[in-house]
């Protein structure tokens, strides 16, 4: 990468990608005006907006536009050096085509081990490690929430305070269980997530359920379909509909004395001293602009990297922000078995976004183009950046439950919060989240570390982002110092050292658990 | 309707519907052993659990089973008289085709109107009539939800106490608003149900959006789209990436503030007595039995009649659950127009559950089953008598605002959170929901009045049902006895006289706005 000036943001700055690129993006926070001359000589035609693209070259009408090094549209008409590159100019590529792409054909060497780094979490029965404690109450239903949000209400107001070493409790909220057609081939992804979700490593194996008893999700088919069958004792499972319940407080009752037996069993963790290799971190952006794959991704880039070479789990998400750049990630397959299994969850998605009549480019939003992200190509360009260098050694379905250390790919869609609740139930304990425009997204069962793009978004939200990678776009960071710095938040806040601003202010978003199938 | 005794509940009963039916339903609670002997002399050759099926007459394999006086299916083998129908007897019917239905054929004459009834309500500049007197928080975007929640608690704790006659502040939380591919032809749907959520009457017509900046479904998109257009003032709309806000608290400010601007206008609100024609009320069933359908439901149609003749405007939905009996409902379309809309729905559905790879069979759930529903014909019959016996004057498309007095029929799943989303989408001021199985759920926008189709559920759930409609089978009352019984509780509950169990609890489910599109 090359910036054209090291210096204040006050002098005219772009930041070119790659030797090759023939655009290049405004960092100055208000944009540049007409006659704007950079320190290599090249001068603003029009006036450009922050983080959006410059062409560096004259380009002819069908020429590539290459950022990245990559082609991430075609010139609609010729567009002169100096010019504003408008969405409008660009012509989107075709999708790579998924039946001709190499499959692990550039595997990378395996990373210099990192040793040393360690983090204080709460070590689970099942050898897993949690960064946080907390109860889970696992639903069968929609139709119970409203008395498990009573529940959970008076268990955090009457229970908790007598159990210090637990952090919260939670309802596993989703919309599902019933209504959904559960036969339906699509089915598979809500029933295993609702199952996975129990199992993430915060709720310290303990896995209560609420069923209201006649609900198409019954409470053995949940807990013995979609995963690991979980085994739980007879007063786990609480049936609403039970004859032995006579009116609505025995029903709390019952749930508010088996939520203590567990909470007494979570109240006797404590953090110990664990390996980074323990941790299980998710990644994804949502928000992006054309700085998110400049600055904050390919910090968190680096810090995956990191993260995989002190032996951790690392999860990249989102289907429809990789699919574009799918040829780039097929070679990085640990095998071909690996690189097939990440083409089968392309065209999964490809022919579901088919069925509805759609297709990727319904990825990017106003507030993508508004920050000068001209197609899901050059989106999908910034968001693999994520995913470091690393081998990819695993694909997941979505709401799998990971299976292995190194970098797995987690297939989600890219929605913040359906991406968040399937690598939660993928077994997620920490995420870390970055993001251009900005968005106070968190989740309750596991932190959220926020990453800027834009030293201007990281001040104005300075009570709700961790990490400024804005610092990278004006040279007063590198990558990897950033990327450093990630790693070190990670490990700050999977010990409970750290709270981030999510945590801190209770700003929590509901689960949305993906559900591709019809509702009836 | 025909049972066998009007006595108690020990004495073998069971409960014929149509003269035409060859099989009944047992009513006594545990069910009925071989051997037992009804007054008109059948005698059981084996146990039958209650509510469901006993063969009436000697059934050959192939022969039509009636109940309704319909087919509800056809019979696998042999069945003597006397015999349990276990579901797994029964062959289902194929749904009946679309093509060649009569289309307001036989369209009920006008009920005698019905004068007098009236409830105090809340009156609303737009002519509608509020049951409840709520702020409501619209969202674009499921992102700005961690916000609202945030400070709808605030507003609850600070501003609630100095405007006494406001019932309370609701977040319009989704899932949607980005991440589905808002541009999919079905996105139509989640678009027009959130714009049409927030001029529910229980809202008094006070809009405010929170939104996030670079969402797919912008403010000005979703004022403008689904509906009539909604105008606010610029100050309604608050902008969490607005560069106005530096910090959090800016934010939960500037969203107090113009909650307080709508607090006070919505304080000013007193009831007034309004004629009963000023009710919009939907009509939901869930966890439904083979009760439903002679109890509770019928019961229902009868208060939806009286509604209708008193002016009222009433829905009914659940397309899963109409399908079967649709040929009982498009003769009854007041004109060939609304009987073609009513068809346009049901193929909508079908081919939506198609491209899923199910159908309408998918309704059915283990509950249905366990209470005697041997599939969704049987469930669809019953279903079907809520609507009582007036022409249907109008059809909607899922979130579609309701347009007329009388009966309409509003195209909604038939899962219970998802048709309580889309009808209140649709301006339903206050909801009758029939259960045979129980469910404790609730809409915090609107009172749901709950009615029990048996005694024993009626008793065990004493602070969860309004109405126990089971006194019908054991022949303690009439239809039209609790017909009536819940027209009054309606009358008393929209006036404010009577509070809902769900109310009084606190029981709400959360909102879940059907989105047909896919999310990306």
């Amino acid at each position: 990468m090359s910036s054209t000036s090291n210096t204040s943001a006050n002098k005219p700055l772009y930041i070119k990608v790659h030797e090759s690129d023939n655009v290049a993006i405004i960092v100055n926070s208000n944009g540049l005006p007409a006659g704007a001359e950079f320190s290599c000589g090249l001068v603003l035609k029009e006036h450009v907006p922050q983080s959006h693209k410059v062409a560096l070259v004259d380009l002819a009408q069908d020429e590539p536009i290459l950022r990245y090094g990559e082609t991430i549209g075609y010139a609609i008409k010729p567009i002169p050096k100096g010019s504003w590159i408008e969405e409008s100019l660009v012509r989107m590529p075709v999708a790579p085509l998924l039946e001709t792409l190499p499959l692990a054909t550039k595997v990378p060497a395996p990373l210099q081990p990192l040793e040393g780094y360690t983090f204080e979490g709460y070590r689970n029965p099942d050898g897993t490690v949690g960064t946080k404690n907390m109860l889970a109450i696992t639903q069968t239903v929609q139709c119970v929430a409203g008395v498990v949000d009573f529940v959970v209400k008076r268990i955090k107001a009457e229970l908790l305070p007598k159990y210090p070493n637990v952090d919260g409790v939670v309802g596993l909220n989703h919309l599902y269980g019933c209504g959904v057609a559960i036969n339906a081939p699509a089915a598979v992804v809500p029933i295993r997530t609702i199952h996975n979700l129990a199992l993430n490593p915060n709720f310290g194996n303990e896995v209560m359920v609420i069923s209201l008893g006649c609900e198409k999700l019954p409470p053995e088919r949940l807990l013995n379909e979609g995963g690991i069958p979980i085994k739980v004792v007879s007063d786990d499972v609480i049936c609403l509909q039970d004859e032995k319940f006579v009116g609505f407080m025995p029903m709390v009752d019952a749930i508010m004395k088996q939520a203590e037996v567990h909470l007494a069993k979570l109240n006797q963790r404590k953090r110990e001293t664990c390996p980074a290799a323990d941790l299980i971190v998710g990644l994804q952006c949502g928000g992006s602009d054309a700085f998110s794959g400049v600055t904050a991704n390919p910090a968190v880039g680096y810090a995956a990297d990191l993260l995989v070479r002190a032996g951790a789990s690392v999860m990249f998400s989102e289907v429809t922000e990789v699919r574009d750049g799918i040829h780039l990630l097929t070679p990085r397959c640990a095998t071909e078995e690996v690189g097939k299994a990440l083409l089968r969850e392309m065209a999964w998605y490809d022919d579901y976004l088919d069925r509805g009549q759609t297709d990727r480019a319904a990825n990017t939003t106003p507030g993508n183009k508004k920050g000068g992200l001209a197609n899901i190509v050059e989106k999908a360009m910034g968001s693999i950046t994520k995913s470091g260098t690393s081998a990819i050694v695993d694909v997941l379905s979505p709401g799998e439950k990971i299976r292995k250390k190194g970098l797995t790919y987690a297939a989600t869609p890219a929605s913040d919060f359906v991406c968040g609740t399937q690598q939660l139930a993928s077994g997620m304990t920490i995420q870390v989240f970055t993001t251009g425009r900005g968005t106070p997204y968190g989740l309750e069962a596991a932190p959220v570390i926020k990453v800027a793009t834009r030293r201007d978004l990281a001040a104005r939200w300075h009570d709700l982002m961790e990490v400024d990678a804005g610092t990278i776009a004006t040279g007063e960071a590198t990558i990897e110092e950033v990327g450093m710095e990630i790693f070190q938040v990670i490990l700050d806040v999977a010990s409970g050292r750290k709270k981030t601003w999510a945590d801190q202010w209770g700003l929590y978003n509901a689960l949305a658990v993906f559900n591709p199938a019809p509702v009836t």
